[in-house]
Order: structure tokens, then sequence, then C-alpha cells
């Protein structure tokens, strides 16, 4: 807790939070992407090897394992899983973009062709992140998916959402920097990807910003986070909770609940310690509460402009001017509006993926949909009358660069009988 | 010139070509930044002295530079350079996403607050692409554009592009990744940007790699490249100077050209040999044919296997049946379609942007375009009656994967009298 801030003082904190490079893991990193490249499998065997114990033989997920995974969840869980695939599959073929044709100059987009995900291990399984990755890419119409994921039990959650979503080939027991090289350039094994998306450890997130480039990435995943902007109508033991669901996550995880009330905010302090010891996950809870959460009160204008700032991975209003704080955020995650729109609806349901730019990335990039995994090109077809309309300024801009066989390639059409 | 290959040789010289990163390159860019970074306008000073020879007081170009720059053209140059302003505005403009409103679900764009457009300096001044970036970024609506250029004349043709655009402030003579490192955490003299768009020389693009994360940055620009899919109907000579438009640029740039007949390119070999010499920059031009040019002979199905493996910059199809062969083109910068839509003219006046994806980056991403300058978030607002729905089955997901006050956070407002 860092006791209640206004919006200067609150912005003034994340002013200066550039991301210090680690430049020794940059290297660490780039080794094994270069070994990865120049050895394909012989060295992916030995990371696999070194860092999770196990050997490349056993890679590949089999497709009766994935069904094995599935048909080991009760059916209530497997129907919660299709209920929420049902639901993202309908919200990503409404937002897809559509071709804009026209005579001269069209505009159309096209599924990637192959698409690499890369899944966590560790304890925590997600099978909600494999489905707000997968389905989006399902929708987008993306034909070859490949899986990478530090998983090496029989069956898991893991294999049981990707067994849901189709996936029962190009599912490897891969993990960390060596599994995003192998994906970005390919070995004996595992295919080269044109797109790796997924969130991982830093080593992965490394990897990741050092093949961008050679392939396409979706972003850079930091902590997870909340900001919340609430006043007296939002149930007070219900946003507690929202505060917890992210705390939970791990000590990193941020919460930021905004006000312009202060009262309420003393109240809520109150009450996030009357509850945190019942909770099951409190050890984490706590030390993110005590390190990464924040408390903001300002008038309704600056505390909308810390909003802005932040550009939060989750802006929830519960407020009872939520309609018009909404339209006044710019820049966020995704923003959840009203008591019935907590995050975690959104986390598992609601219909957009819950794949969103953290650490104020929200000011330029936005959260995973279907359209990520296509791609878009224009189409130029001018008819020869509008040929010759614009001929001679394009000539002339061409002559002022000093590209004279670009303004000749142009010209020798207009002079043509 | 690589003689005539088949499209499976084609495809396999261009397979490996990952980029080796230069290590040492890296660690020297990484520095300037965190000089920059930490040390604000006594860093820049001193990069701009040293790599430029210049001092830091006059690096802010004057309304007054901006206009006397425009002033300085003569009308025709303005006239082209007008209609070419009102070409992208009118193709931006018709391409901009809508907000898709709902009143549960609903997807919603905003332009980027700041942004900065790093412009190129050195002898190849291009008024062409200040206008093909900013354009885009003034239809989306962004209002705070920041341009960083090693221009150290009075008055300069980037200059004017930049005056007809309306941008009158801002402007700042800094080139190199100190403007890079200056965009993105801001100094005492230039704003911090959200996003960075712009080419570069090699130290520009790998400052871009390395602040990617704390801002956006558009795309990491290789030599350009043009892929040429002709038959007998486009007319020979033309066709040599759409190769010669591409190579003029410099000697790494590449020129593909795709036939299904190989006299056809016999033919288009002897006349590139014997236009050649009359050219002003013949001697670049030679040096990107001897090692940049691609002939390529192969059935149409084998061809455009090719076309989309390559996913070239610009893809220029000038053949009998071109409609066809352009619907089965997935991957590609731009395409050409026909003898009058010839690459000149989308580089200077046909409308879409020419800043455009290279090196096989076409496969995932897209040339720049208005919504590039725009972001976009869900905003979630279940109505009480979808809420009750799906909360149980939100419960059980979050319950599965272990995250409890998750499943509280739903459940205590679905227990609600």
């Amino acid at each position: 807790m860092k006791g209640i801030l206004n919006a200067e003082a609150f912005i003034a904190q994340f002013k200066q939070q550039a991301s210090a490079p680690n430049i020794e893991q940059m290297l660490a990193v780039q080794a094994i992407i270069d070994d990865v490249k120049a050895n394909g499998d012989q060295a992916l065997a030995q990371y696999t090897e070194h860092f999770d114990g196990q050997t490349l033989d056993k890679v590949k997920v089999t497709p009766e394992q994935l069904k094995a995974s599935w048909d080991a969840l009760d059916t209530d869980l497997q129907d919660a899983l299709k209920l929420t695939k049902a639901r993202i599959e309908q919200y990503e073929q409404r937002i897809l973009y559509q071709d804009n044709l026209d005579e001269e100059l069209s505009y159309v987009y096209r599924p990637l062709a192959r698409v690499g995900l890369y899944v966590p291990g560790g304890t925590a399984l997600y099978p909600s992140s494999v489905l707000m990755t997968l389905v989006p890419a399902l929708v987008a119409g993306v034909k070859e998916i490949v899986v990478t994921t530090p998983v090496f039990t029989d069956t898991s959650i893991t294999f049981a959402a990707l067994y849901l979503c189709g996936v029962t080939d190009h599912v490897y027991r891969i993990g960390g920097a060596q599994a995003i090289a192998a994906l970005a350039y390919g070995t004996e094994t595992i295919p080269a990807v044109d797109k790796i998306c997924g969130p991982g450890n830093a080593f992965v997130a490394m990897a990741k910003r050092l093949v961008f480039g050679d392939v396409g990435i979706d972003s850079i995943a930091g902590p997870s986070e909340i900001l919340l902007y609430v006043d007296e109508t939002a149930p007070l033991d219900a946003i507690v909770y929202d505060v917890f669901a992210q705390a939970e996550h791990d000590a990193n995880a941020r919460t930021f609940v905004l006000s312009e009330s202060a009262d309420l905010l003393e109240r809520l302090s109150v009450r996030i310690q009357e509850l945190l010891p019942e909770q099951v996950r409190s050890e984490i809870i706590a030390a993110s509460v005590a390190n990464n959460h924040y408390q903001v009160v300002d008038t309704r204008e600056s505390l909308l402009n810390a909003v802005n700032f932040i550009a939060a991975e989750h802006v929830s209003v519960q407020h009872a001017d939520q309609d018009d704080i909404v339209l006044n955020i710019n820049y966020a995650g995704a923003v959840f509006k009203g008591v019935y729109s907590m995050e975690a609806i959104g986390d598992y349901i609601a219909g957009p993926s819950h794949v969103l730019p953290t650490n104020r990335n929200a000011r330029y990039s936005h959260g995973l949909n279907s359209n990520d995994f296509r791609t878009s090109h224009a189409i130029i077809n001018l008819s020869p009358k509008t040929f010759k309309e614009v001929a001679v300024a394009a000539e002339r801009i061409a002559a002022a660069e000093g590209l004279y066989c670009h303004e000749r390639s142009i010209a020798i059409r207009r002079e043509e009988p």
C-alpha cells in the first residue's frame, strides 16, 4: 500500500519506468537462438535436457494424449470451456475486417500461413489463455498452428484446451528461449512459423524481442495490472475481490484504485486487510498489495488524465457516471464497464481475448484479436484514364528526388502511342 | 544476374536468409540509448556534435524555415505534392476502421496521442516518404507529431513536405540512434512519443528494435525490393525501367522477374544490358543488377508459390491473366496490377503508403496506413441477464485454474440479492 496519492503523484511514479535492458540476459538468449538456428534439433535436445531434464524423443505430444486430456475433464468444465470458445468465436467473427474492394484501389486481408503459439508450463496452467489465443487464430483462417509448451505430464488441462480447438498435430514439449528460436527458424522437428504469440518468462520475452523482424510477434508481456475507477455505487467487497483477483496472479501484479472519494478508498483499505487473511493465495496477494497496490483520489478530470497516461491492461469502471467516463478513456487494454462486467468475466468468457497490452503499451497497441492473425495489402489497379491524370505529377516528384528511372518508368507508359 | 532459376532454386536462395544480429552494434546502440535516457540533452549534444559536427543550439527548425522551404519550390512541384497529399488522404480515409458498437461488446478506435517521425537525411531527401508517413497519421487524427531529421541546411525539400502537412513545430535536426532514444524517452528539448515511424540506417533500425516495448515502432526496414510477374503483353522496355527504378535506390536493392516464358526473360536480360549505360545512376543500377537481380521461369503454380514465399515489398503483375494471378497472391507489401500501375506510380501518387514491409515481412505484417496510427480496445458491458447466464461457467474455469479470487469476484455478484 502506497497510501492515497493524487493523480499527479501517481503519474510521477510511472513516468520514469523505462525498462532497463539486461544485457547479460540478452547475450545469453542470443547465444541460444544462434545455436538452435545453426544446429536445429541437436541444440534443442541439449537445452531441453539441461533446462527441463527431459529427452527430446518424447517431445511430440500425440493426438491420443490430447484427446485423453480432454476426456479427463469433468463434463461441467468441458461445457464451460465450450461456452467460452463459442463466445470468443462469435465476437471475433464480428470484428474481423472485410476486404475493401474498389475498381482502382482495393485493400484485402489474408490469413497468416503458419502461426506458433507458446503456452507457459510450470504450476499455473491456463486453458483460458489457450482459447483466448487459439480461437482468434482459427477465426482468422490460419491453417497451420504449431504449439510449444514445457508441460511434461501425460495429460494436462492445456492439452485439453488444444484438443477442444481441434489442434491434433504439432504440439511439442519445449519451453524457454529455445522454443522461440525453434519456432522462428525451424528445426528438423519443429516447422518455422510466420508469427509467434503467447506469453512466457523473461527469457521467452527476450527471445521474442530478438527474433522480431525475422518473424512477427504479438507483444512483450509484462506483469498483469488492473485500474479500477469506482464510486459508492460499486459494492465494496466486490471491488476488494477485483483487486485480489489481479493480485493473486503474482507478487508483481499491479492494482490501481481511482476514486473521487477519499472516504471510499479508506474504507476499501480497511476491507482489503480484513478479507486478505482468508484467501487461498493470501501470501501472493499480500505481497502484491504491499508493493504494487496504489490508491488515487482526485477530480474527474485529473483521474481521466491518469487513466489515459497509465493505459492499463484492464480498466474497470464501476461508477454512477460510467457511460461518460468510458467515453473519455482513450488508452486501455480493455475497458470493463459496470458492476456485472468485472475483469474476471472478461478473463474467462465475455468474448474479447484476455491477451492484452501491459505496462502502458496500450498507448500504441491493442489486445490480441483475429485481425492480428491476418495480414493485408493494397491492390493498385489504375485505369488508363486515372494514370494519365496523375502521371506527370508523379514524374515531377521523381525528378525532384533525383530518381530518374522512376520518372522514366512512368513516362514511357504515358508517351505510348 | 544470377542466370534464370526455377521456382524451387529461387526459393532456396532465400530460405536461410535469417538476419544475423550484430552484437557489437547492438551494444554500441544500447549504450547511446542508455546515455540519452540518463542525460537527456547533454548526451544528445555530444552525439550530434560527434556524428554530425553540429551544435545542439540550432537543433530546432523554425516555422519560418519550414515555410521558406515550401516557398522555394516551383509551383509545378508544389501542385504535384498537393495532388499526392490529396490522393493519400482520400484513400486513407476510406480504409480507416470505424467503431464497432454493440450493447454488450464494442470495439472502438482512438488516435495515438503523440507520434515520432524519423526522416533520413544524407544526399537522398524524399518528400514523398514524408507525405506517405505523415498523411496517414494526420488522417488517423494524431494531434502531436515530432519530427527528427539529420538535415542541417536552412531550407530543404523535406522541410517543404512537412510544411505542406501543417507541421510547424517540433521539427528537430537530430539523426541516428540518439534521435530514436530521444523520441522514445524524451529529453529537455524533445518530447517523448508513443510510437516511432520512419526508416533509417542500420543504427536507427537497431535503436528501434531496442526501444520497442517502451514505445511502439512501425517496422524494421531492409533493402527495397520488387517482384515482377510478367508475360509478353507487358512492354519490354517498361519492364526494364521498372527493374531500374528499384535498382537505382542502392546496390542492395533486389529485383525479381518471374515469367512462364524463358524466351521473354532472355530478351529482358539483353535489353537491360542495352539500356543500362545511358542511365544517370548507372553505377548503382549496375551493382544492384549484378548482385541482386533474379530471373525465374516456371509453371504458374510454382511461380505463385514463389511469390507467396518471398512476400516481396512490391509485387507487380503485368500479364494477360493478371486478374487470376492477383487473386492468388496472399503475401505482398502491395500489389501493382497491370501495365498502368507500375511501382513508381504507387511510390508517388496512387494513394496507399509506399512504406511497406521488406525482407519477407509481408508474411505477417502490412504496409503503413492510417489504422497504424490508432489504437483500439474492447468495451465489455454485459447486461445482468447475460452475466447470470455465463457466470457459473466462468467460475468453473477459474476454479480449475486455481484462481479462487477470480472465481469469488464473479460469485459475489451472482449471489447478490
